[in-house]
């Protein structure tokens, strides 16, 4: 069986609002603050990591590119809590999600390409591909959840089931 | 009277720790996750906003630089949470905070040099200058305070006590 071939599109809040939340400058609240030399892009995301005692914490990803075509042939999620990345050098790179259903199948993909100046907040509980760069190396911050709680649920897809991105 | 004249100097966890945490890669516990493709270099920093029903939130502060020799004419702080900021592009930039006093003057100020991958986490109740880029434009990531309560509490010295970085 041929994989299934996923395209991405452009990251749009819109596109991504059953996902999550892109965190861009581009269209948020914004004001100026501290006398006038700073401008606020304000609230581009709420970090949902309260639950069972959590904090919010910030950690750094350096994320590093996979063989073309990518090959997607697992999906992981939070259950208790949302995930932020933000790259940290501008570059594209690829966001994967599914819909929300208990055992998502490559039938049930979407694919993203964000720029190097947006970054996407996972909600709570949805399926995502771990992180994929298209360059060598890339940095990421990240605002997510410390805690007790189990927080991380895997899928892995049967082998003949692997969805592949053509860019 | 002449301003004080304060000298940066680098940035550093030690120097740092009594006004918050530095956010870097550099000495911070790290692992392979996602199949050897990322390290995670985890929990930099641990956001204080839970206080009063508070949510940690994602913005972007758009910073400018100032003219040269910078002025310190005024501080702030925020009583019930921490403030983190990282950088998005790699520059240096300038972080001005004081002793834990109820009214700091000129005497209680110190200054760094951080680079451009290194954040601050400013601590609940620190005092601190508002952001202080040294190139014409730069941005960065904010993770800080949502939520009721009065949470921004700003000291204006007497127009004779400025103090100045001299780099």
């Amino acid at each position: 069986m041929s994989p299934r071939v996923l395209t991405p599109v452009p990251l749009t809040k819109e596109s991504f609002a059953p996902f999550g939340t892109v965190i861009e400058v581009e269209g948020a609240q914004s004001y100026l603050i501290n006398e006038g030399t700073t401008t606020r892009f304000h609230k581009m995301a709420v970090a949902d990591t309260d639950e069972d005692g959590g904090q919010s914490i910030i950690s750094v990803f350096r994320g590093t590119a996979r063989a073309e075509p990518v090959e997607i042939k697992m999906m992981e999620r939070h259950p208790i809590s949302s995930q932020a990345f933000y790259p940290l050098s501008n570059h594209d790179w690829l966001v994967v999600v599914a819909d929300a259903v208990s055992t998502p199948g490559p039938e049930h993909l979407h694919a993203f390409l964000a720029t190097g100046i947006q970054g996407v907040q996972y909600a709570r509980n949805v399926w995502h591909h771990p992180l994929l760069p298209l360059v060598s190396e890339q940095d990421f911050l990240i605002v997510d959840r410390a805690g007790s709680g189990d927080n991380l649920e895997e899928l892995f897809f049967p082998e003949t089931v692997i969805a592949t991105i053509d860019r």
